[in-house]
């Protein structure tokens, strides 16, 4: 197989370059014959662009090559950058040389329907189909739009550890490994505990990276190996967390209507929730009033209930942006999260739930910061109180109150993309029964 | 312990603040006093500021909590910005009101020399000293401008898995977990496999996370889990890899230059090495010659050896740059490097290893990418074939040269920063007997 230079034009590139002459490298994705004129879609990575081979224009290898190629083959092609005249701003190649570098038998993906256990199996290939590269670029560009928001806020990157200590918090949906012949390590479910003690280093932090849970369940809205951003910060208190929250998830959601239209186009996906989004300010309802609304709409609930997927949705019905629900009871929530003084049986927590049945994309609190009144939280959840001494360490030396949360990446992606399962929106998704490839 | 709102300004936006009244919130950092004068430095995680306290100036309970208040205590201060006269651009504060939001007793880090062993049990408090602040602050400069080369130039991030399958090359190094009942699952030592099939969907790819190895060896160079870059590129070839390796080593350097001045020179970083990496092009050795000159330096090596520290730092005596190390021999390298079809003895690989014995900083190499020559690879070097048929799917479904590396972040922060042990390098480290707090 002859190779080629590295520094070709990208299909990107191609619309400021009407006129020239270009050679590319990339794969064919479709071809069309209409017998004297043949049209072969090309893609690199970067984009598509149709490729128009006049049999009585090229040469007769040329001619034979664009009918012997087939889909998947990789392809050097030449040809002249022209504006396609039935669409503005789209360019075809006018083929004048074409070599297959690598003809593609057996395809195995082929347009008819395919059960999700065999696009699975197929993931490492699957991934080339023009859904799934637009899911994998809106996730990129959520991961930018991440990385942007916290750079431009002077924020400092903690990546926490992976590798764990002691279970805290009991072990059954946790990966255990063997650290040392004599220690065990588990796989971290959330880095927050960490970035604490960073927060008092350097005022503003988050970590994201991947986080693990062993859940028995197999559902569309679990992966046993998640991307987290968590961010946490020095004196925000609960009402500025929200606040945060929402600016956050405003910022990622306009940074995808900016840069990735055209892959939700090619998602079908509706922009118009995520335009709203953008524009109003996103309903906050105290968990007291939530219960109200769902027992108006006929659920069974009361004060001290867990709100399940069902409720979810039922509590974002005729919104079209995100809803936050706060102040959820102290008995439902993680130890850590700081009492409300005006009302000692909820939280100063927050979940932000995603119209449209997505479910919560965010979940955070105020920390306690007080040394007392977390060591008595600890104790009341019977936690091995050793464990968490460096945790308690925070709160002995110059406390200060401090909040942050959590999102998860593949939620979030899922509902940019109008994407049901989180299985296409990580590249290679571990599930139960599901490791390979 | 009162709290205080969440949107006071930051201590690094005090130079542009210079004639306002500001209230800050932060931690005491250090004291001194000389009887009616105190100067209070307040950190804030943004930076550092120098408060003065004059006794005749200030109500008679400020100047108490000014006496009062110890290293590491909480405090909130009000006072007006103004330039320092005796240093241009700095600002100090003086003091109009201050109070302790909380004490701190017995700060454990004290200014007398600690030993490792108690600095690190005490990671999540000594994280707060100015030292780890700036070491910190430069790894994730180096996480932004990572992100920022990579998305300038069009890359996907592609987020490979940490939970894999069967152990390809023996499981020695690697930690073990029980992924289901009957399946084991393993961490990851490298994304580079799974971004293959990656770059087959989205041409230019990069992933960026945690990998792991569960190493006995206790060096001031090994950790156990540490993070890595890792580009790869389709269409791209040896020649090529050098030069975005080389143009990536010199776009994060000179970022470190441009963005972290202050923490390099708190760090007393002499600024030369990292100045001369940005301004020459970077020697490329041929592993032959590299031998050679070893050979002249007294080195007892022949043709099939593997350089080990010292002689990497020989290598690279006499050079202000990073140096690169060419084609290497097949039999010491990775079963899926290209060998040199003009010399087959040797692969296109490459190791660039940084100035003043910081060692290697990145390892890569064109793939194999004809599919019979890496079967027979895999099978010279006695792989389970089994694990290894959908990572030869990409080379038999229309299959291209390709090329990527992988950079290990801490050991180009450690250089960077001109810190000799990586166990600083990142927030919480984890080596053979440490995996607390």
């Amino acid at each position: 197989m002859p190779t080629g230079p590295s520094a070709l034009p990208s299909i990107a590139s191609l619309p400021a370059r009407v006129g020239e002459t270009v050679t590319l490298e990339g794969w064919l994705y479709n071809k069309r014959d209409s017998g004297k004129i043949r049209f072969l879609v090309f893609r690199d990575g970067s984009g598509y662009v149709q490729g128009v081979v006049v049999k009585k224009e090229v040469p007769e290898e040329v001619w034979a090559a664009s009918g012997a190629v087939t889909q998947e083959s990789t392809v050097r092609v030449t040809g002249v950058v022209r504006s396609d005249p039935r669409q503005p701003g789209v360019v075809e190649l006018g083929v004048t040389d074409l070599s297959v570098l690598s003809l593609c038998h057996d395809w195995p993906i082929t347009p008819k329907e395919h059960g999700v256990d065999f696009l699975m199996s197929q993931r490492h290939l699957w991934l080339r189909s023009a859904r799934q590269v637009a899911v994998l670029k809106v996730r990129s560009e959520v991961e930018s739009a991440i990385h942007d928001f916290y750079y431009s806020r002077g924020y400092t990157r903690v990546d926490s550890p992976i590798l764990t200590p002691a279970a805290c918090e009991g072990t059954s949906n946790l990966f255990e490994t063997q650290y040392t012949e004599d220690e065990k390590a588990y796989l971290s479910q959330s880095g927050q505990l960490y970035l604490e003690p960073a927060a008092a280093a350097l005022g503003k932090v988050y970590c994201f990276g991947p986080t693990f849970r062993a859940e028995k369940s197999k559902t569309r809205r679990h992966l046993r190996e998640f991307w987290m951003v968590e961010p946490e910060v020095a004196f925000l208190e609960i009402d500025g967390l929200m606040d945060l929250a929402e600016e956050f998830v405003k910022e990622l959601t306009g940074r995808i209507l900016d840069r990735r239209r055209e892959e939700l186009k090619r998602l079908e996906r509706d922009p118009a929730v995520l335009e709203a989004t953008c524009a109003k300010p996103f309903p906050r309802i105290d968990y007291r009033d939530a219960i109200e609304i769902l027992k108006g709409k006929g659920f069974p609930v009361s004060f001290g209930d867990d709100l399940g997927g069902d409720e979810e949705t039922a509590l974002t019905e005729g919104f079209d942006t995100p809803v936050m629900v706060t102040r959820y009871p102290i008995s439902i929530k993680a130890f850590y999260m700081q009492p409300d003084p005006k009302d000692p049986e909820v939280v100063l927590g927050l979940d932000m739930l995603a119209p449209e049945g997505y479910g919560e994309i965010i979940g955070g609190s105020q920390r306690i910061h007080d040394h007392d009144l977390l060591l008595s939280r600890i104790e009341q959840h019977q936690l091995p109180l050793e464990a968490f001494q460096w945790y308690l360490d925070v709160r002995k030396y110059g406390t200060f109150p401090h909040s942050g949360f959590g999102m998860g990446l593949e939620r979030f992606t899922a509902w940019m993309c109008g994407v049901p399962h989180l299985r296409e929106c990580i590249p290679y998704p571990r599930m139960l029964y599901r490791i390979y490839p």
